[in-house]
Parts: structure tokens; sequence; C-alpha cells
């Protein structure tokens, strides 16, 4: 593996999730791996998880880390080609990229879908150009359409609390006041088919995600038909994909918040989400307060995730000399 | 000991002492015991000496460190319960400390009084949600009423000035424009106690210390008197204490700021601050400037501190392996 | 070297162009050099390149480093001497640099020009404060007149790229929308007159620099007789050095952008910036976009020039235990 921006790098499921296994075990067997190697991390958005656990899984492998929140500082840079650099942006991407990768071994980037041009957002132009312009080995810590790491994680913690060998996991939309991205509920499921789970998605009309990544689920608008029988429950708010609303709110509906009633409907499901969550919209406190709540288990998982990409792409530039 | 908050949590003084003393003789002495470890240092408020003489410190003892500034993020925490969190607030602290727990062997938090209620910051609230929710070690880094690094640092620098076995040591309140938390001025006066001092404490009528940590001082409202023959002279501003008055300035009368004439007054004391200090407010560039000030020490004992501190919760943990 | 804030720092260039050589071909080869050391980097104005290369540079040679982003806090130091600090600067100077002293081996420092005052830049205030109260080597990251690690990796990528012994080197000023420092003009030019080379510098009529930099290069106003026979086009914007109007802009022609067409005028020659640079107003696409295109060598030896510099410090203090 050189890049890692979804389920489809990371390569055989079972190879993977055995590396993630033995990392949990023992995080400092591969210590000296990454010795006198950096990895750059880049957030144009805010992280708390990814930023942490990806530092820490580098650091377990023996990196050097050093993180830029570009969010933070006053770093606009320019996009657009053929422009004259005459406004507020003093540096263009184009140059920024890969003076990052003179500095860096491999470079994790967070960047957002930002809601402006669908076109833009699906196809990446952010993640690309790192990819493209960088030289070094690029990990998406959240991209426009994906957050991988984050869907790995989840892999890793349903094999971990898994009682039967294919699990019914339900992905469910829930309310939440501002506008999301798709890229966690669309990374979700993509990598829950790729696992061979039963997965079923439950969302109210109108909130269809891209079908290149739902391929193989089942989509189902009744709620509570959704939830009959369920291992998992992953609840997930997210704004319209199809258009003319792309990138809107369409529905704040209490009524599909996450609560004990529904979660009786289940077959004692576990329930899941990635952080951060909106108590009492997406979920009640009682589900997320109660024995069945996964969500630390699967932020801890984010170190172990994080830690079996960044070695496999250590591997790779070792072999490579 | 596991938590510092105290020093109450610290033990024997005179072994805390006899660390410190060897620590400052070769700090590198330990140089493993915090390998593989990771200090994680949050600050919900601004800080130049705490983050540097702490990450040094952790840095000294091979320890890995992260640092948050969550002050300067929009990382906006709720911390209410049974809220419908439909606000500006994406995360509950409920969420957020155990995750930060799942990361880091060492949590380091400051979190200073909001003077909002006297009720939330005199029980701690923000500090003791991560001593239980954490589920790590948890190092003060000055938390709503007290600032427990600073007053180790304070007691290392006395010892190695003093010049009588028990030291007459002055706390003074002076002037400051801003409302300041009382932290400082309890966690110095409950040390100084604790060390054996004879502590007087002099300040304006109506800026009185809770008693639970000024238990054991003379409290004396003539500045001057309050100088004769002292060994020590350590300032502090601080806001009132008492109701309804809580967080409030009484008094920037600058009659009470420490200048050459007062330092005549005592047995040749040494001036002391825990910095940043505003000068020809709270001291007079005169005093400051000169070979009795002895700000910059104290300074440099916060590294001493911090790692006597970090190196007693790593023994304690590998004594649990 | 103690201190490092222009080319009369480095001693010998052949000397400090044999250290880059042999830092370039292995990175590691010197990476215990600064065990048990911490490089605090201290940033007044924001950084990119300067802040990646130089944190990389210090880790390739083992030490520790602290980034302390001064920008981006409210950290509002108190500059001035005598007065009452009753305003919102929390900190004076005289405290806060002893105090960074204390727990750094090595202290970079980012302190641009501000304008406000000839006297005060040029007599670089903040960059000798650092030298004189910190008790610690210290290394300008760019101060108020020079940008020296800039042009050591200048250097480096001149002699790299060169195809004479002493090569034509034309820097010239070009339109910038903001009005920017002489630092890097300064710098360069010093540095370039230092290395032996033949140096030209062209600008509009009244940007001319301060003598003391530009001593020993020719200046010539008409852009295109500078470029004519030159092997090396540098780039840069600064705002005007002399009275009245230092630190204004007097000029936006963009008729001095560097395009194709001039570039022809010369002999083949390589294009240079230190970035980040505004395209299609310091230089076109193409032009930045071609072959002869060095931005990112340059970038890349910034962490060159550093580990030079850093490893010649820490020689030097190895020297004095």
């Amino acid at each position: 593996m050189l890049h890692f921006t979804s389920v489809k790098d990371i390569g055989s499921l079972d190879s993977a999730m055995a590396k993630a296994m033995e990392i949990k075990k023992d995080p400092f067997a591969n210590c000296n791996l990454g010795k006198h190697r950096t990895a750059l991390l880049l957030f144009f958005n805010s992280s708390l998880r990814t930023r942490l656990s990806t530092q820490k899984a580098a650091e377990n492998l023996g990196m050097n880390v050093i993180v830029l929140d570009v969010q933070q500082g006053a770093w606009n840079l320019e996009t657009r080609k053929g422009v004259v650099m005459d406004s507020d942006k003093p540096e263009h991407l184009l140059e920024a990229i890969p003076v990052m990768g003179c500095y860096a071994d491999i470079i994790g980037v967070r960047s957002f879908a930002r809601f402006e041009s669908k076109e833009a957002d699906y196809n990446e132009e952010i993640l690309n150009k790192f990819i493209r312009y960088s030289g070094k080995p690029v990990i998406s810590l959240e991209s426009a359409t994906r957050h991988p790491l984050q869907s790995f994680a989840d892999h890793i913690t349903i094999e971990e609390f898994k009682k039967k060998p294919k699990p019914k996991v339900v992905l469910t939309w829930a309310p939440h006041p501002r506008a999301l991205p798709q890229a966690v509920a669309n990374s979700f499921s993509e990598w829950m088919v790729a696992a061979g789970y039963d997965l079923t998605i439950t969302h109210p009309q109108g909130y269809e995600l891209d079908e290149r990544f739902t391929h193989g689920a089942k989509i189902v608008y009744d709620q509570s038909e959704a939830f009959r029988g369920a291992d998992f429950i992953y609840a997930k708010n997210w704004a319209a994909y199809r258009d003319p609303v792309y990138g809107k709110i369409l529905s704040k509906d209490m009524s599909w918040m996450v609560d004990s009633r529904k979660m009786e409907l289940t077959d004692n499901a576990y329930f899941m989400h990635c952080l951060p969550v909106r108590r009492n919209m997406i979920v009640s406190d009682r589900v997320l307060d109660s024995p069945a709540s996964l969500v630390i288990p699967q932020a801890a998982n984010r170190e172990t995730a994080a830690q079996a990409v960044i070695q496999s792409i250590l591997e790779t530039l070792l072999k490579q000399h």
C-alpha cells in the first residue's frame, strides 16, 4: 500500500484485520520501523480523535510527527489555475503541496466536503492534488467523500464484538443541527459491504447516498423495520447528496433519533457512532450511556487502524529501497 | 501517586524535594522511564511556562508529548447533563474525556476558574471530570482553585535560596487590571504551610481567601507590618473570593505595589512571582530587575517540579504492571 | 557558531557548503548529536517552510522540538521599558525571553519587520533582545532585516545547479499586493556577494535597498538589461526602504513580472523564489511551471541549511562542556 484513501487500498481485509489484532496485542512491536521518518498531519478541518490517534499510531512506530492546523492559522491557499494572485491568498496549492512533500515521508490530509460544488467534492480535488503533487504517500484523515480510518476502526470494533459470523449492521440517519458531509456514511457503507456483513441503510426519503458507495446494501425507509433483528446500529447524520439539494438539510425530524424504544426492536444490538455525537439529537443519553454503546472502543480502535495503515505504508517504502 | 492536583498528592515533602534535587542534578537519569508513554497536555486556557516546562519535563523522561490548545480552536465542549445538543457545542465532555484517555498515558489539564459559579469552580468540576472519566492519571496544569506545579516549583526555589531553616514567607496581594483566579494564592498558601514555613498573607480588606487553603497562615491587613522581617515576598493578584462579590475586582489600589521602599522593610527578602507579571502594577521595575528577584529561577524550577511529579506517576504505573 | 543571524555567523562558506553536502548525502549521520537537547521555535509571524524544515532538521539531529505560534494565540508581549503594564499586554519580553531560555537549548525566532519604525526594524530590536536575554544560542527564522536560512538554502541551490564557477545572479523586484519586508532581498544580496557570485539587482526607481546589504552588487534600473546573460533570476517583492516612504508600496507595475519573454533574454537562466509566490504577479505560470524553476529544490534545501546551522551550534555547545 502506498496511498490510503478507501477500503480498496487496504488489500485483503483478513490480512488487515490480522495485522490490526497483532498491533493491538503489542503496539510497540515495530517501534523502530518508522525511525528517521516524518509524518506530516495536515488539517484543513478541526480534529480530535483523528489527530490524536494518528499521531499516537505514528509515534508507536517510531516516526516523528508534525501537525499543521491550517484552519486555525490564516493560511488561505489558492487552488484555481491561471489566476492572478492579487487577493488575500498568498500561496498556491501547487507550491504548498510539493513543499510539504519535501519535509515528510508520509502526509495525512483532512479536507472535508465544502458543499460548494458536488463535482469538486466527489472528484476529491484536494486529496487528489496531494497524491499527484506531493511525491509522497498520502493518508486520508477524512476527505470529501470518505473517512476510511474511521471505517477501518469500525470494522475492527464489529469484529471484536460480533456474536455471529455475518452480523446484521444497520446504518441509520439521525437529525443534526448542521449540514454534515456524507463521508462517514459513504465510507462505512462500502467498507461494511467489503467486509461481507449484512448491511441495511435507513434514512428519510431524499437522503439517498451515492450508489457507488451503497452498492450491496439494503435501503429501507422505515427505521423500525430496518432495526428489527439488527446486531449493530450505526447512527450518523448527513446532508442531502442528490441534486439539486446537495449539501442541504432536508429534515431535522427528531423521531429519527436512536432511543431505547428503538433499540428494543433489535437483537440486543450494540450502538455505534464515530463521534463527536450530539446527545439527545442523534441518540438519547440512555442509549449512549448504556453498556450497549461502543463509541469509546471505536475511538480507541482509531489508533489501531491508523497504525496498521501507517505500518503497511512504511513496509512498502522500505521495500522500495 | 496517581493523580496530582494538590500538595496532598505529593506525599512526603522531604522525599519530593530530594527527588527534585536529583532531577536537577541530572535531568536525563531516567530518560527511558517514560518510553512508549504519551503525555497529553490539554489547555483550556493559554500557557507559556506550564506548557513549555511540562513538555520538556515529560520529554526528559522519554515520553511522547501531544499538546492540545483547546482555547485556540473552536472546540466548544458541552458540560451540562441531559441537554439536547442542538447548539454550537458539537461534543460533550462525557465523550471527549474518555476518548482522550484512549490515546494518552498521562493527561495534564489546565482549566481556570470561570467566575460564573463559585460552586462549580470550587468543586473543580472540570478537573474532577477528567479524573473520573479519563481512566488515566491526571495532572493539574492549574485548575480552578490550585496551581500545584507552580507551588512545588516555588517550594524548590525557597529551599534553594533560604538562609534560615524556617524562613518568613509573605504572600502579598497586589493590583492588576483584570480579575484573576485565586488558584496560585490558594495553592501557594497550602503548600507553604505544609512545608512548615512561617507564612503571612497580606491583602486589602475583602480579599480574604478560602480558609481551607490559608489555614495555618497569619492574615495581616497592614502590608508594611506584614513585610517586616520577611525572607521571601511572594506577590500575586487575585479577585475577591467572598460572596456576593466572588470573581470581582474590589480594588486597584496602586499603593499595594511591591517597590524598593517596601522591600527595605524586609530582612533582605527575595522577591517572587509566578509570572506573567505586570510591571509597575504588581512590582516596580527596580525590584523585578534587582538581584533579589527570583522569578526566573522559579520559572526554571517548573521543569524540575513537573518532572518530579511525572516521574512519580510513571513509577506508580510501572508498579501496576 | 553560537548565534546564527546572518552570513557573517557562518564562517567559511566553503566549509558550510561542504557540511551541507554531507548532510544531504546522509541526513541522519549525526542523529544523536542533539540528544537530550530541545529546540524552541518561536513564530511571531506565520510560517510553512521555515517551521517544517527547521523542525525536521532539528529532529534529524535527535533534538526535541517545541513550536510556539505566538501570532495565533493572543500572546501580546510588552516590549517598552518603564511602562505601567495596565493594558492588554500581560507579559513583558524581559520575562518571557529568559523564561523560554530556561526550557530550551537553542531558540529559533521569527520576527518580521513591523514597518512602524525603521530604526526599530533595522536595529533588530526583537532578535537582539533574544540574543541578549535568553542565555541560549539564537537562530534567526527570518528577522526584520534578514532571512539567512533562506539565503543559505539559495546558496546551496545555486551551487548545485550552476554551470559556471561564477554565475551571473540577478535579484529582481516584482509587484505584490501587500507591503513586504526587505529581509529576503537584503539577506540574499549580502550572501551572494559573500559567495563571490556576479550579483545584479534590478528594481524600479525608489526601491533602493540599504547599501550595507547590497554593497558589491550592481544596481541596474532597466530590468531587461539586467536579465541579459543571467544564469539565475531570483524574483522578490519588497516595500520601499528609503525615507520618508519606508514600508510603503511605491509601485504595482505589472510590467516587472517575470515572464517567458524576459527569461529569453537570459543565458537559459534558472528561476528562483523563496515562496510563497504570487502567481501571475511575481512570475507567470509558464515560467514557474517550467523545468527552469528551482523553487521546490530551494525549499528542499531549507532543511539542509537549517541542519548545517543547528549542527554547528550543537558542536559549539558540546565543545563548551
